[in-house]
């Protein structure tokens, strides 16, 4: 796995927490690190998967916001492309070479429309949408631009966020996308996202089987107005074999797989054992910054360094320890038997990647205890 | 209040929401907006008590790590420096020509030492320190790059955070600091995190009260050893009366009153009326993408535009309007009359500001319903 150009840094500073080559003991905290070996597994296993499966996997870069990643997700992990949540990433990962992109979100600003419009000219991008009003601005910036924008209807199958309901208001949505200049009805947008952070194994399939109901219902009134449905897209880390199986989606969205989380390693299988395919590869480094009082350390690494909206992190390896409080820039560390030491080193599982991943600006990969790669966040920040 | 050369940008673009000039209608969502008339007063209103009250105000930098809103503070707000948290923010805030700087935080890391033993070079620099081994690294620091850390000792007054117990303890770091070369005595951090934000006035008064008692019973002590005493720092902004009325404080360490947020304003005065003195001039602006479905809409603001570690964001001057979910990258909004319709926008009070200001690359600062002004978040992601 070769450094970007852009990545390669001599230094080590206030604003970058590693350099190449050094010992993981000497990198700055608090720091986001990747275990390369895991997350290497990680997406060979889900290139296996869905090799063998025969489906399409369209990995969504929303967890990791980085263009080296996506690239390596395509190039060796068996990507036909990503998915972005908004033009702003999307924009990113065109600028680094990335050639085909699905913005798995409503774009219905009128400045966000047009450059949407912009980036069909450089690569294949799909879009979601759920809204008569909007498809007609974006056929108008199409055709302003001379390009085709690919629409998935998305549809409502549970998460209860966006989306038409499925069956005739979704038809009437891609029959009115046909009429339209500029635009092409390219499929459905199915994601359940509500079903993924499911812990108990039969109520998560019964949510996808459900979501699985509706989309073969609005292929069949699809089929029946003579509308052909290229794509279905949906699923995540927490239910892709249930949409894989079921037959009726083509592509998997998933995102989380790459690094997993706290939260995401406790969901089960169907022997109520937490899912074991995929391993925790995104760790955040903290150090012990006080150890004044009895029973408590403090750990340099609180709310602006890891995001606490999925719960506190756990402590890799380190049972007798736990992570309590999170205040802005402190962690307090429950520690019975006072064994930790001023400077010592905790290796924290996010309880939430993506939001956790969006607060820095490097990743620092890491292999056989030295720092291999140093990665940008390529699109941190990008809420537009 | 003039813009900083490197701010006043000509164009917007996907990774800048706006720029000076436009109305705010055009700003680029979700963007985080500053409504420089209520800020200002907030600043005025600060200056005024602590100019009456005859304390000095070190503004808390962490709230907005912004270099123009510190030199605003210290221009025209009467601050007569800043605090950071971290020693990469006080480098930014240096290299930005603010000139008196307290670390309120431990730095233990042998190569931020040595970063913070430079910065002293260039401007006053203070650290807290609650652990003998530390101070021995501080001196030798200081020693080699020919300067002096001025220590302030930590004293854990409820918050159970960082600290020694105060009395004893207190004094004997304070004598080691003072037998140590290159270091300073010059007082105690004495800040009551946990008594912020307590909603009920007579418990939070209590709650500082007893730190104002450990206050006055370490000065006691560090007196009859003959040491002197040059600053006591503590106090935010939903405790700052209390410690400037114990006349035991030099020094209020208040960041968020510049901003206030969701929970702020929730904390009540002695007649349980919520405090008033200071207003929300902190506002994330977000737009409606999906009105799909009936009773709810959904807008473009989600864990990435906003910290929901103090609850979910209000919306401003809608209370027929609930934000009632907070997902990566959208906000579920509960509107059972179906009064929103696509790109409405909505102004969001967040929940907690500082986290929040740590999301983003950019400031809009507005009056008059246009930009006026562009900030950079100019520590953003400086954990170091």
């Amino acid at each position: 796995m070769a450094n970007s150009e852009q990545t390669d840094s001599p230094r080590i500073g206030l604003d970058l927490p590693a350099k190449t080559g050094m010992s993981v003991e000497d990198v700055q905290t608090p720091a986001l690190i990747i275990d390369l070996d895991l997350f290497e597994q990680n997406v060979n296993r889900m290139r296996e998967y869905a090799g063998q499966a025969g489906i399409h996997l369209r990995a969504h870069s929303k967890t990791h916001k980085s263009v080296d990643i996506a690239r390596y997700q395509i190039n060796q992990g068996g990507a036909i492309g990503i998915c972005c949540q908004k033009v702003s990433e999307a924009e990113v990962m065109v600028n680094g070479g990335i050639k085909d992109i699905l913005v798995s979100n409503q774009v219905t600003d009128p400045y966000k429309i047009r450059c949407l419009a912009k980036l069909c000219r450089r690569a294949r991008i799909l879009v979601c949408v759920d809204d008569i009003a909007n498809i007609a601005e974006l056929s108008k910036a199409a055709c302003e631009f001379a390009t085709v924008i690919e629409c998935l209807v998305e549809i409502n199958c549970g998460a209860d966020r966006c989306g038409v309901d499925p069956g005739e208001p979704a038809v009437e949505l891609a029959e009115a996308i046909a009429h339209l200049p500029g635009l092409k009805f390219t499929g459905l947008q199915a994601y359940q996202g509500a079903a993924q952070h499911i812990v108990d194994f039969v109520q998560r399939k019964a949510s996808i089987d459900r979501a699985v109901e509706m989309v073969s219902r609005t292929l069949q009134l699809l089929a029946s107005a003579g509308i052909e449905c290229e794509i279905v897209s949906g699923a995540g880390t927490g239910s892709y074999p249930f949409e894989t199986e079921s037959g009726v989606y083509t592509e998997l969205q998933c995102g989380s797989y790459i690094f997993m989380d706290g939260h995401y390693k406790t969901i089960q299988d169907r022997d109520r054992v937490p899912v074991s395919e995929f391993r925790n590869a995104l760790f955040v480094v903290t150090s012990i910054i006080s150890v004044a009082a009895e029973g408590r350390a403090i750990c340099d690494a609180g709310l602006k360094a890891h995001s606490i909206d999925s719960g506190m992190p756990q402590i890799r390896g380190r049972n007798e320890l736990q992570y309590i409080k999170a205040t802005d820039e402190h962690g307090v560390i429950a520690d019975q038997e006072n064994c930790l030491s001023l400077n010592d080193r905790l290796v924290l599982i996010p309880g939430h990647c993506d939001p956790t991943c969006n607060l820095y600006d490097w990743y620092a990969g890491v292999r056989n205890g030295k720092v291999e790669t140093l990665w940008p966040v390529s699109a941190r920040g990008r809420l537009l």
